[in-house]
């Protein structure tokens, strides 16, 4: 919605206002500074917060008609990880500025918090927004997401192994309260990883059914980060490669197979406490509720791929293309049978099954990628690997037991990252703040 | 729908291989060859051709359920110019290969019609497919929209310049036939183009309301290229910035503000006919009814607009960023009043304003991009604009006329082409045939 929004429109804000209600008070100084100048020209508009604080009663919300209630931002876990797999994804990874402490931590995770609170309910990243702030001053929502719905956006923070040590040490006074499991993941045969690509103290993984307002989320956070984080690498991604609902069709991934098909779904609760919450005696408490994010950019060698004839294609996989049944018979959710010989004993579904892995899960919420293309006129396309466990040994157990898989063949890792995903933030409080208690 | 499909599916099929039916009777021998062995292993599957041919009964559509009908692809104009804008773009520059004749050209724009007249109605690049082909060659059809339904796809195929004629002459005996608008735009001011992200002897433009299967039609068609074409560039969009229906929320650029307000519709048919669709007296006859495209590949410095305080926005726009209103009052569907000083003489309505250019009119059609970000965390994103018209020469004239637009401080043209639209395909014949008549 805009100036010239209904009444209907108006109550629709004033709703969305209040669930986001419980969100931090405001934005931080810090923050309100950093939309205000942005990147780069300190000193232009010093004061700029307090001239901010009156411009909480302008809030109003993008849009008032949703195909779908808003996801709550606060809750015992965040959301984005059980949620119903959006259509779009735009993932971002961030740095810590150099020379930043631990209140500037702070505020960043508390800004971050309010904001998303506020977006993931449809409306604009502060209360001022893209058009009700002073004329004198740029505008804090950069306004593309206006008239547009929530869209499903769920907004979902992780913290890498370098926020809590690096080489520059404890910088915010929590290497103690690191996580056991959070460390770089090892290299795994036939890893070609880009480190531009790679690794970074912190992620943000934004979904939605709209890419515009996947986008304008990341990139509102990003402004917001001002003098504190840097956008280190970002990935946008479409068509979802898992599902987390039983009603939803398994989705296929750029090699034309279902992708998802034995994911974990999220009406399961016995396997996500068994294999993506993190327990209460597992880590430091902070982190119980939580879990494991592991990103992989996994591109597709899509021509040389499209050359196999389709039996080996089948046989690669363990599936067949058409059904996405196992080789062994049956529909696709048959359980494959590995007693025979006809699933290859180096097929992908035979090694990534829990059955060869000590019953080991991961909650999988990849999406493909096309990047355009290559000097050679080839796709640069594959599949973003997003999965969350509540132990990084799950993830490494099961990436070493595909060493052998024939699909490597066609497939290259090419980034790489792992975050700690705090439990949900508490109405009024933020993300992470266990952490800092 | 895959062989488990429905009997409702089952007469889905059947409807939409109707629809396809009076497309060439098949794919070329030579498309059958590209899709059975793909880039560049010439050789490994001679014959393959043959072997298909009996394959046609076994055609599937790839869903039963679609949120509207598909578009025709056959008709008095390409499907794609006025149709009401799709959510997402996947388009690709092709270069003709080196070697290649005047019947490589034919066949490739014969097998592109026909595998476009069926993807558009939902169905596999051939009657093959992913699956129904034998398990020694390689599947025709890549299969990853295997299960969608056409999501609104419409595929759009232009010539470009080199197509007629290059440094290597007339490869395809059409040099006679070129429109004598057709050659590379003019440098214009603060051009800084990627030679290799511009031009191309052939186009496409694939829109959809789902990203995968415009993905999935560009691929096969590059895949169906094989030994004749090869794909130079490709860019993918989302969110649109245009509209072409009346009843369509304007939306917006990732400036933030709405674009396409003013753009023609595609009920004003006396706006078609004078500023989009080529007429009989101007150009060879082959061109009537078709139309010229541009592309411009245009990166936004977010960063630096974001810091551009609000009313300096609204003042290089010309407009409010709220409405969409223009400066000189009422609202966004408000002629703008151009006597008074409201609205800057350099600011962008003003100077892309058909009352400032002699009454040109142009039909847009862009999408916003977002290709990730750059070393120093930079979105690396903007407006992929397209934009149809029935004269280069109108392009030409606004594009000269924004050389002092305010906003090109914030923006840089990377990436240009421009291509001739011939006139939709006559049922049982395809795109171009009236250049080879």
């Amino acid at each position: 919605m805009n100036e010239s929004g209904t009444d209907a429109a108006a109550e629709e804000a004033s709703s969305a206002e209040q669930a986001a209600a419980s969100a931090p008070a405001g934005l931080s100084r810090r923050g309100l500074l950093g939309l205000a100048i942005g990147g780069g020209v300190a000193g232009l508009a010093v004061g700029a917060g307090a001239g901010l604080a009156g411009g909480v009663a302008l809030g109003r919300a993008r849009a008032a008609a949703d195909a779908q209630d808003p996801y709550a931002f606060f809750g015992d876990h965040q959301a984005g990880i059980t949620t119903a797999v959006q259509d779009h994804l735009h993932f971002a990874s961030f740095d810590m500025m150099p020379r930043t402490d631990r209140d500037d931590l702070i505020s960043l995770l508390q800004d971050w918090s309010y904001a998303a609170s506020r977006m993931t309910q449809g409306l604009e990243v502060s209360a001022t927004g893209a058009v009700g702030g002073p004329a004198e001053q740029p505008p804090e929502d950069t306004g593309e997401a206006l008239g547009l719905p929530a869209a499903g956006l769920t907004i979902t923070f992780g913290f890498g192994p370098g926020l809590f040590e690096n080489e520059d040490g404890d910088r915010y006074g929590i290497a103690a309260l690191r996580p056991k499991g959070l460390e770089r993941l090892p290299a795994f045969l036939g890893d070609d990883l880009d480190p531009q690509g790679s690794h970074g103290d912190l992620c943000i993984q934004a979904c939605a059914d709209d890419p515009q307002v996947a986008v304008h989320a990341i990139r509102n956070l990003s402004r917001l980060a001002f003098g504190r984080a840097r956008l280190r690498w970002s990935q946008l991604g479409f068509g979802k490669t898992s599902r987390t609902t039983a009603t939803a069709a398994t989705p296929r991934n750029l090699f034309g197979f279902k992708d998802g098909t034995a994911n974990i779904l999220a009406d399961d609760q016995k396997a996500l406490d068994a294999h993506v919450w993190v327990a209460d005696e597992d880590e430091p408490s902070w982190l119980a509720g939580g879990s494991y994010l592991v990103a992989r950019k996994i591109a597709m060698l899509i021509e040389t791929w499209d050359r196999v004839r389709l039996a080996e294609q089948d046989t690669i996989v363990g599936r067949d293309k058409g059904e996405g049944a196992p080789l062994s018979g049956g529909d696709e959710f048959t359980a494959p049978n590995f007693s025979g010989t006809s699933i290859d004993a180096n097929s992908h579904v035979r090694l990534a099954h829990p059955e060869q892995n000590d019953g080991i899960r991961i909650l999988r919420r990849g999406y493909n990628y096309v990047d355009g293309n290559n000097d050679l006129g080839r796709l640069d396309a594959g599949l973003f690997f997003l999965s969350y466990q509540r132990d990084p040994a799950h993830f490494i157990t099961l990436q070493r037991r595909l060493s052998t898989d024939l699909m490597n063949e066609y497939i290259r890792h090419v980034g790489s990252g792992i975050w700690a995903i705090p439990r949900g933030a508490r109405p009024g409080s933020y993300v992470g703040a266990e952490l800092f208690a």
